[in-house]
């Protein structure tokens, strides 16, 4: 007897449909997600309950190397407009690989549509994660009003996330220019 | 002998096909099409050849009513301040509505992940169309770099359409006050 309910099987599955989805969309069937990860369907059925908790799941596994990519280093000192313009840099950074297609978390749920799926609240707890960052940093640094301009920067990043990774725009140093001018506004130097 | 392809079954196609892809997305098949737009499917493709040139045709029968909610009047003559936050305005106004699910035309684009796609190069195209307004009126309002503050108003209009869109931001205001700030930085009074 086999047995394929090892973390491996479970890792490799997750690994595959985060890059599947993220490259196709959320409407890729059990067929092909399979195939890709080379786990057959009844593996993936004594894992997960469906697709759309595997597509949920592979959400939450790359949370923490999305942060990563974008927050700077635990030990980064600099102060908060250098660590608030440091995300639009990372930003900027993967939008000109070839693969980009956005930022997953939010294709995720314009391709939903529905904001009580699964896989939406984790994408939405991921972003909420990043407008509570700019808050943070925009508290840090006396901003006027701080959760204004956390939303303020959320809508420049997933607007600019949205449209590079359509190819409607090649962004080129817009981000930090424009969040660069709401820091202005806001009062942090 | 029935004609099927008259203007009206035509139009009752495109337009069940423009509210049924914007509510559910661009993964609805040529079935739930044809049942919701009461065409048999042998009608639809004798007018089109594919559910790919369907989309693309609803979006670009769409086109004139978006820009026409969104615009000022051909008569306003406000200046081109008042006339780029009436766009913002309009969002926000269109934003609260329950069946909002964000700009359909970078919806589409996010969905299909392919710009190469007709619907995508229709959507891109109606786009093009809202930054090459904000641009004008950028130039005669004399913003420092006209071409700079279109891009950034269109990542904020399409920041905040996508995040109300899938009710992560609720706007009440927001994109007015984003904007103006970034009137303000491009000299705009």
């Amino acid at each position: 007897m086999t047995t394929t309910s090892t973390p491996s099987t479970r890792d490799r599955l997750l690994d595959a449909a985060a890059e599947l989805f993220y490259r196709e969309g959320v409407g890729i069937g059990v067929e092909a997600l399979c195939r890709a990860a080379g786990v057959s369907k009844r593996s993936m059925y004594q894992l997960f309950d469906s697709k759309d908790a595997v597509l949920a799941a592979s959400l939450k596994r790359r949370a923490a190397g999305y942060e990563s990519q974008l927050l700077p280093p635990q030990d980064d000192q600099r102060p908060p407009r250098a660590r608030i313009l440091h995300v639009f840099e990372q930003l900027e950074a993967a939008s000109i690989r070839p693969e980009y297609r956005g930022c997953p978390y939010l294709a995720t749920q314009v391709e939903l549509k529905n904001p009580d799926h699964p896989a939406s609240r984790v994408a939405r707890k991921v972003k909420d994660g990043l407008t509570a960052y700019f808050r943070s940093e925009a508290e840090r640094g006396g901003a006027q009003d701080p959760a204004l301009l956390a939303r303020q920067l959320t809508l420049v990043f997933d607007g600019a996330s949205a449209r590079a990774g359509v190819g409607a725009e090649t962004l080129d140093g817009l981000t930090p220019a424009t969040a660069g001018a709401l820091l202005d506004a806001a009062g942090i130097a």
